[in-house]
């Protein structure tokens, strides 16, 4: 999913391994800018364990951002939040009966004292989650700032070629 | 707030302080129906250790219901329900922008394998909490369930002298 | 649908033989945990006498817990918890309209003195309904605590060894 | 209330007495068609009896149109509506938490086979209930339909005469 | 669509012709109960000429009932019931983008004076149209009643010979 | 209200005379660019004929912009641009129950054919009501164009002159 | 698209290459009434320069009216809004995971002073944004008033020889 | 507000002056950990040439985060996020009338490219943001992760000591 030879900056967690086929946006993201990354299920309620060990040695193993994506009551990425100092971004997983409207509120409605940066339900959000973890990577990298503007160019010179059919 | 003497059955779980103003109609109710409780403040994301703790001990404890009080992402009730095979219920308190609405999906939403039994929000949840624990209760207590009798009864008897002014 | 050489200990009530599709998730985790269970297709608004006398009979019966599933204006398990002194769980039906949120207000928003524990809209609530009618059995049944643990712990191990390809 | 020399020809049921306050609004357009009325409190979860008797008798008693009033997950009007063939009317009851959407839903999203005729949340919805009640009786009652046809040429002159300070 | 030898009693007006696949549920109900009735397409913003020439002569045609079913900004039935002293019901078509909420708001929120009587979104609020049409019919015809009885009694027949399988 | 001397060039309607509270947010924006107009209460459905009398004749009297301002099921702003071939905007006014999400789908939800540019709920959208008719004005009226245009550069000037205290 | 003999009136913007399958319906309205217009794709966020180069030269390069359609946090029409003096309409996209209502309010709850006509989501919402688009356009051209009035008058045609098979 | 003998490294963008009053919730947090900070009023729509002079000039200027705070369509967060390379954090303020949630959609939902990581609505996000911003300046500076250490040390040992009354 990406190479090992470098140490991983950020970790994609997963409530479910059905949400890996929305976060693999994320996947391609960090392998466009050369960042490798783990990606894992664990589930904050059914495998709470998982998710503290994985989570309490993120630090220790020199991960700086922590990604969660979860559906329904979408409880990870704040339990992961409250295990960490890193910062911790959330997608919300899109649902079947309101539309990732519950996620989306169980995620970003945090209170005081211990934040999730949340993105957009799907995999609009997964790939954002991608971009913004870049963003806080690059301020200690400017390599990687670099590249992130080439990648805006890149996205405005697209669109300025588009035509309607 | 209970008496003390005999051993508590039920606790009452909230992520806040204020939580408390609500969840008293919850501590009336034990009162009423003379079941000891214990009322506890423990965030899951503020104090995710103090949740554990109390918690995974609770089975052993001797408690047979847990009650979780939360607002905003409420994540507390399905946290618990992950730390204990106890049944688990939530009460989703009312917030200011969403009017609760974010506390209720994020209780009642669950994914499969973990349930939380979900109240009203509000007072009413609070009220009702009880009023469960006190049916599961007193599935091997008759005499509970004798006081249940009267409690519906004596519900009934109120609304039906009423009369309007 | 489940051995009956045993007395059931639980009753599955429908507002629409539709619903059974759904519930049936339900009645896998009560095969699975060896609980015997009735299930039934009785509407609040169509058939008011077959639940009223459903219900009315479940705590002579032997029954320890009643789950109503119900879709749309879903009173299923609010008139059925008004009926009977039992604890009463309640499964939201998604529908086309609202998502499920009609049902999902109609069960949980009970007021004050008539609880009835809601569970998640469409198959995770009725899977969740069962594993909390479980652990509500298992207050006064010891080896059913332990099969739940057994159950959470398969749980947990079956996250730990997913991959992601 | 309202002149009890004459025979009532609709109930106005509420699920609680604190709903009288909004449906006083409905008591007025009555009393103001010389329409005589009765107003009654029971709550289809905590005294069922109590509407089944009321309900059940209300045909016999020559009742014509019956309305139910109720908040948080109003049943009371589909409950109603269950046990009477008479035309039911509900009021949705404005909550604290979601604003009234949630008695709104658990009354007009009513299965096919038991209609309830739902107006808007609060006073409006009140008086309305009492207006449609009129329109319905007026379809055997020529004086009726005359004094509704004055009612709307007194409402649009009353508009008509407005003036902005 | 209905026998013609005798005299409507009830319109079944609807904004769009796509409408009638939703609103044929209510005509199969009047047809069951031998009921004629008229069923037109006009829409309140398109052919406002054609909706006012439609019902205000209604009352005069003999009509007793109006139904009105509209989706998107459902002003319909709003606009019929302010042109006819008759009761008027509505039912909201669920639509692309918001699952028939605007509809249902649309009809329901009417501002006290001018009252709709709102069923469920879609076909469940169809039929329902159709039998609280017929409730409001029979109140001064017996036989009406009589057979609105029978289909009740047909309805919880059903329901109660259903079997899962 | 505003100066009578020369031709008024737009109406605000308004379906209650409470809204005027919220819609002189409009008349002010008017009077500030020296535009006269005509401001009416006229409900489309408590004085239907007084709203067809008052829009039909707009087109005639010399409007170019007609602003419909209503709350609940706002169906002002629909029926007026039935009835008119002038430009129609709506500004929906904040509710108690659903806190003008009623009124905002009510106007902005129009079905193909017959269109209503809809502003925000209350009186930001009651202001922004009276600069959207201005912007359209000022199509035809160059000077119209550059006092707008000093309008912004005031708006903007305005921001960035505060300090926070 | 358009026959390009003649000057450009109206500006078509959207958000992503794939809103035009929508926006295709507000063409067809325009290519009907024989109005030039442009259609564009530029997004506020990935291309904000090329929206500023255009939104800034629309006054000067003659246009009188900007329809601006976007999905998801729909800030397009806002920006145009705040970049040029021009009347500015906005068309809400359908998304996938909160059905547009994310688009709808983004678009429509504009603070005061920048203004956005907005329609409804989707196709219904194009088309009325060309309609409303042609009747400002109609305030200093009498023949397009009249193709208006034609466009009315078949629209009400098709409606009256409906019927229902 | 804050100390200036050192550099800024975060800024919090409002837009309105209203909003400070939500957003010193931000400033205390920056204060308690001895980060220097700009509080700055420029509104997307009404400034839009403030923000992007503020904005452009922020990384060069060695701002290392940015938090944007708005209401109703809050496009501040997303404008900002399309002119800097800096990361980017959103607080949503409440508003009257659908309570945040359109700024909440307004800020979340941005599509893919151009990531806005979004707080609670109102001061729980404003504490957030601050938070949020410190986890991140936290990967280069080993002393204020320990800060943070300590920060949450202490917020789980007030709960702690928390006693109901």
């Amino acid at each position: 999913m990406s190479d090992n030879t470098r140490k991983p900056l950020v970790a994609i967690l997963m409530g479910s391994k059905n949400d890996w086929e929305t976060m693999q946006a994320a996947g391609k993201i960090f392998d466009e800018f050369g960042i490798v990354y783990e990606a894992k299920v664990a589930s904050a309620h059914r495998s709470p364990e998982l998710v503290a060990e994985f989570t309490k040695s993120a630090e220790r193993r020199g991960l700086e951002v922590m990604i969660a994506a979860a559906g329904l009551a979408a409880h990870l990425a704040g339990v992961v939040a409250s295990m960490t100092l890193l910062p911790v971004l959330g997608v919300p997983m899109q649902g079947n009966a309101v539309g990732g409207l519950d996620a989306l509120l169980s995620m970003v409605q945090m209170p005081g004292g211990v934040p999730v940066g949340t993105l957009a339900i799907g995999s609009h959000g997964a790939k954002n989650a991608a971009l913004l973890a870049i963003r806080i990577l690059a301020n200690s990298r400017p390599e990687l700032r670099e590249k992130l503007r080439g990648y805006h160019a890149k996205m405005a010179a697209e669109i300025e070629k588009q035509t309607l059919s």
